[in-house]
């Protein structure tokens, strides 16, 4: 056993959770499980640690030991700590494709790993909700995730003036690119609309250096000012995708979501969307970042030998909503879920006060019993400084009688309560 | 992207949870978290990605390097995916020892990782309740703690025959066998401990041929013989610390806690114990092993050059649970959260069967849509393979009149119901 001092702090870019971050954690993550269970989503869940050919199969060798914590077990085997759910989840349903019921509605809410620069908004461990729909072809599973994701933002307390829903289809961009500047290398066309998600966010002189260097003067000056002007919107506008969605956005009308937008120039990280996109976004000029997206997926099955099944989904991380909800003052002043403090006035009454603690315990109230045999006043800060609500204190009185005089912290007030009205006068 | 076929496999000695697989997890956990916050104590959480330092401190180089997930980030740094929470949460006690209120009650659910050959009870990953009080020096902290560890098992349905806490004192097996055999090597006296563990669990002859490989045949027969007979027991007794378990032991009492047992030979895999240790173990002859222990360990902040806080608590594992559960019959059949599935005679009542669902919803009603245009019979029977209780189904009539004819799978009984009565007649 060596005694040099080690650090308190967490590994870079992760976070400890402590009582009143954590509880900041389960507020969201509870509004989430909630509100996915409403709709008949199941919850799932799979280990963090995979095989690192899960990744590779869609991302390539490269990316995945770049961007990943990927590493050699004891018995030869590369794994990765898993950077997003998807292709998890599609593995599972890869396995029991014949027992499962489709469509089949899942949900997740857990942590992921990707190497990369702390920054905000950006940490190495985050928590993410997935949740999917298999085996809907319609516009129906799109119509249900995205208002999935609506009414997850309105339960927690987000208003429609708050957030856009933007909309987009994926390869629409490569297909408009390739027509209005007759560019038909693929490697510039997908350089192009990387830098096209950009636009607006990055400096102008930035956008316009880059986009030059990928399609040279002339083409980049078509394309600018198309974007500019607006007329890429015009022509996305005239593309076929554009009908499903205007369905999408009637059938959403339906169901009075009317905070959304077509945005020709919006795109995904990955590779395996094959139709519409979504990402919902802050309004906030101050902080005008997406804050979750998804989209169809209907072919990923296919890196595990199955037959496709049609699937639509999103991820909505714990970290951009959180800073959303604290941006628009939404989270509120922690609480204590313990309910009452109990003090003794002497070590003596330390057995009453757990045996009262516990048969208030079986009422399905939350105790606490101070055993630090402190002055009852110093007890009585610790309970307040805890945020827990209400404080009795026993001595030789209450023993004898069962009859309390529960305070009340927050408003200093203090009644008289007999054991059996504890309940009553707390809840 | 490549095409080659991926495994659908979980990485060994991990698991998928797929909905039915979760909610026994879910189960677990509700019981585990809703007890320890009846008990006052407050959840935290962390990374599963820690510095390697944090564990090298107290183990030892050796055993972290063997027995854990141990690897190098890109930056050079040498982190190990944790395979136990006290260390972290000694870490984040110390880190902020001046502003937390003691004493302190906190809890986890948190997984973990252990390199090593996946059997029954054991794998790689696993899930743990930790729970943990810190400030207290008396013998409250340990009655407390048992009792929650108690409380624990009754609330998942455990009957008090069903399982008995063994309680000693780590060190006193030490001081007995300097004692009684003259022995003061202490490698010699731990390895002894660490084959008395054994005792009774390995086939006789084994544990005589290792016994005499560390002690010689002459102390390991006096050593053998006072196993046998009690004699051990009976010196254990008189050793100082049994006063404490007498203390306990009537505290407990109190509590109508009585299926406690003193066991000299009970030992803890941790080297950080300083007093009272205990271990949870299952009745039933066939199974008869550990569910969960823990114990009082005062000294382990002084590894971050912090002054020490006594502390006692323990660790619960999911898998040992589990098997607990299943072996008593204690897990109850999968039934969907999903409380209604609407089926519809034809897609154009998509719209309707959308509205009604979500109206329901915001009655706080969990449902599903289903979207497959398949015969409404088919629909019925993906309904009750879900385990989701009722039924309606949308055609003309109902689209007009708002009633429907609701029927339970569970019973087949169908009766009429008004929209407005359906929650009243589902919940």
């Amino acid at each position: 056993m060596e005694n040099k001092k080690i650090s308190t702090e967490a590994y870079k870019g992760t976070r400890d959770f402590y009582p009143e971050d954590l509880a900041v954690q389960n507020f969201i993550f509870d509004k989430m499980r909630k509100t996915a269970e409403s709709f008949g989503y199941e919850e799932y869940g799979a280990s963090i640690l995979e095989s690192s050919d899960l990744y590779k199969a869609k991302s390539g060798e490269e990316i995945v030991n770049e961007q990943t914590y990927t590493f050699e077990d004891k018995g030869g085997r590369e794994v990765t700590l898993r950077p997003e759910m998807t292709p998890t989840l599609a593995r599972m349903v890869a396995k029991r494709k014949r027992e499962l019921n489709f469509p089949l509605r899942w949900f997740s809410i857990q942590n992921f790993f990707r190497y990369e620069r702390p920054q905000k908004g950006r940490l190495r461990e985050f928590w993410q909700l997935n949740a999917d729909i298999f085996g809907v072809k319609g516009i129906e599973a799109e119509v249900e995730i995205i208002s999935l994701g609506y009414e997850i933002m309105k339960s927690l307390g987000a208003k429609d003036k708050d957030f856009v829903i933007k909309i987009n289809y994926t390869g629409i961009l490569a297909r408009l690119i390739c027509k209005t500047i007759k560019e038909d290398d693929k490697d510039k066309i997908i350089a192009t609309i990387k830098i096209i998600d950009r636009f607006g966010k990055i400096p102008e002189e930035d956008f316009n250096n880059r986009l030059n260097k990928i399609l040279g003067e002339e083409k980049a000056e078509i394309l600018k000012e198309k974007l500019n002007n607006g007329e890429m919107e015009v022509l996305a506008k005239q593309d076929k995708c554009f009908d499903e969605y205007r369905e999408l956005k009637d059938k959403l009308s339906l169901k009075n979501i009317n905070n959304i937008k077509f945005d020709s120039n919006l795109t995904r990280g990955f590779d395996y969307y094959t139709g519409i996109i979504f990402e919902f976004f802050d309004t906030n000029p101050e902080n005008n970042r997406s804050l979750f997206g998804g989209g169809r997926y209907d072919d990923l099955l296919d890196i595990f030998g199955e037959e496709k099944i049609p699937a639509v989904g999103f991820g909505m991380g714990d970290v951009t909503t959180k800073d959303f909800l604290e941006s628009r003052g939404l989270l509120k002043e922690y609480q204590s879920k313990t309910q009452l403090y109990i003090c003794t006035l002497d070590k003596e009454y330390l057995d009453y006060a757990n045996k009262l603690a516990q048969d208030l315990r079986n009422e399905g109230l939350n105790i606490a019993v101070d055993y630090s045999d402190k002055k009852v006043g110093d007890q009585i800060t610790k309970a307040d400084k805890k945020s827990i609500p209400f404080v009795i204190c026993i001595g030789e009185d209450e023993q004898k009688t069962n009859k309390f005089k529960l305070k009340n912290l927050k408003t200093g007030e203090e009644i008289e309560s007999l054991k059996e009205d504890l309940i009553e006068n707390i809840t």
